[in-house]
């Protein structure tokens, strides 16, 4: 109750924000005015190549802090465009500063991005990848995909029965006839998860059967994702609550000397999904779009999927039933007991499910560690969020 | 297996139809294609005004039959604009027709509507109340609603996993990746609902607090209502696969001699939804839009809706925690020990629930004598949509 009422008073306080956010962009005379929770949230990039596409960004990113995750050869030198306020840390520094622990953070594969939430020490994390620009709206206006994001994020969420007209708390929007009024305050948000015009994050198998498809279709809509219901959870555009989910937005491990790719942002979803629905907290899709520029090699992505596809066959049934005990107050107790099913459950189908299991483990250490807390301090930290 | 393949084929077959409707309306020049399931469907109109509304629909209703369902005085006429193909029933016609049984239809309230689907001999039902008018798309188009409902229930629905780009069968969407592919095949779908321009489907309370606001929002979208997640459906603009769920639309108790109203719709999608949830049926939401001209008057609807907003606080949670047995394989099962259920534990919220649960079975009993089957021939028909 006292998360939600924050909730509240911090979308009040935000909906005066942004109208003079909006004012003051609208109105060049005047002075700019402080970009929303531009000391509250960092920016999670993870790349192998020169940031060019941040020149697009500059006039949404510029004023944040950026976390830039060089995935692959450490001795690269990455160049990020002048005016931005970064931190970079390549496998090295991993090294350096996880020691054993930085077994749990996957090499030459993006899952490596999960490094940067764990050393940011901001609210909010958003993360986006190098190859997505800004897009624009159907009016031809460039979208803020940001601003969009810290919208939803600090306005409720809606998962304990369907909205027909969306998010009921977008202007010119409410919940409809029918909705039960106890459920109006609705629940804090904790994922805020971006779409893609473009090239649309469809896995191998339908990149060959459908090379030349785009996404040309702008749905201007927000939505819960309702509680008990999974969802493919897209590491492109995606924006959370460090606070409310961090420790369970581990990316898992993919990419060199493992089985698998292309399931890191999936895992991650899956765990962050069962967990929300346990402790109570939303999860929106929908807006804000980004533009998505290029396809990667279906042939490559097969390789790295192939697994995948035979094992999600099992691993979502599994995540579906999967049942965290009352006891399970905080986001890492959550997180230790679903790796102890992992191990349990998913060891049957492969090896691998074993070592991720440990590694999830190894994770929230690592976690703890870094942020100076342990599972205890978290749990008392996380009481507002109380189990469901 | 079996339905999901039909409704494959059907799917097939209704895209290359639709193109080539689509084709002919373009052409001015070509001669009309036959409109989509002309003989398969009816559209159910409840009324207590001539129905001039339909001079609006002429060019996408006129080739289809209408059931109007007079509510109120049966000594009132009813004008029908010339040129559609019609029935009209008033109350005398319902007593005449169903006898005692009569008394499980509403009097004085659009909930009789459901008189018209006990009647129809058609597979779909299209219901769409007298102030909804034809709302034009972006582009200022005019949206052929019916025929958007006829493609929604054409092809299948996701209840089982969420896509993020919404629906997964329509031109230029997919799966995306991550979405098991076990699921792709969908679920038949039962329900479609639609949406609302201008006046939103608003409570009174919110319409009292919110008298100016208009939803000017069209969102280009048609989704899944996840299985186990209830909605508000709302019965002005919605179609349904009589065959498949027929059974469990009915309206309820509502209007002159009730403690309450305008939650006949509601009532209706509750008891559906977790119907199709257990016979694995999908629900959609979203496209089509009608344009709803003309708010009711919110202290009226105050009056009628003030038991159910109390009463919907616990009436909820109990459809949320319904669970039906594997018994119970047809619609006509299902909803008969719903009906039981409703009676042991809403009975203690207020007598009217033990009344609406023997209306409930009267309405079953109603429905199998006008269809010339048993609740045992209707479940041996049903046998292809196997209980999950």
């Amino acid at each position: 109750m006292n998360l939600q009422t924050l909730t509240h008073y911090a979308l009040k306080h935000i909906t005066t924000q942004s109208s003079l956010f909006f004012a003051s962009m609208a109105d060049s005379s005047s002075k700019p005015a402080v970009p929303l929770l531009k000391d509250e949230l960092d920016i999670v990039i993870p790349t192998i190549r020169n940031l060019d596409f941040l020149e697009m960004w500059r006039p949404f990113f510029q004023p944040y802090h950026l976390i830039i995750v060089q995935d692959g050869d450490p001795n690269k030198i990455i160049k990020v465009p002048e005016g931005f306020d970064y931190e970079l840390y390549n496998r090295n520094d991993i090294n350096r500063i996880l020691g054993p622990k930085a077994s749990c953070i996957s090499f030459k594969d993006s899952a490596c991005r999960c490094f940067g939430y764990m050393v940011s020490k901001k609210k909010y994390i958003y993360t986006i990848d190098d190859d997505c620009f800004v897009a624009k709206d159907p009016s031809g206006k460039d979208i803020n995909a940001l601003e969009q994001h810290i919208k939803n994020l600090l306005c409720p969420s809606t998962p304990f029965f369907f909205n027909t007209l969306y998010d009921p708390y977008r202007d010119g929007a409410d919940f409809v006839r029918g909705y039960p009024f106890s459920l109006r305050a609705g629940a804090p948000t904790a994922v805020s998860h971006g779409l893609w015009l473009n090239i649309p994050d469809y896995d191998a198998p339908t990149q060959l059967v459908k090379p030349l498809e785009r996404n040309t279709r702008y749905v201007d809509a927000v939505l819960t994702i309702p509680k008990g219901t999974l969802f493919p959870m897209c590491g492109m555009n995606l924006a959370f609550d460090r606070q409310l989910i961090g420790p369970a937005m581990y990316f898992g491990l993919m990419g060199d000397g493992q089985p698998i790719g292309r399931y890191d942002d999936m895992w991650a979803g899956w765990c962050v999904k069962v967990i929300c629905d346990h402790l109570g907290l939303g999860v929106k899709t929908g807006l804000p779009y980004i533009w998505h520029s290029k396809a990667s090699n279906p042939f490559v992505n097969l390789k790295k999927e192939y697994k995948g596809i035979f094992w999600q066959e099992e691993i979502i049934p599994f995540f579906q039933s999967a049942t965290l005990p009352k006891e399970c107050t905080s986001v890492q107790k959550c997180y230790v007991e679903l790796s102890k099913q992992v191990q349990e459950k998913l060891g049957a189908v492969d090896p691998y499910f074993i070592k991720l299991a440990d590694a999830m483990v190894t994770w929230i250490e690592a976690w703890d560690e870094l942020n100076n807390n342990t599972s205890e301090e978290a749990s008392s930290k996380q009481a507002n969020g109380a189990a469901k």
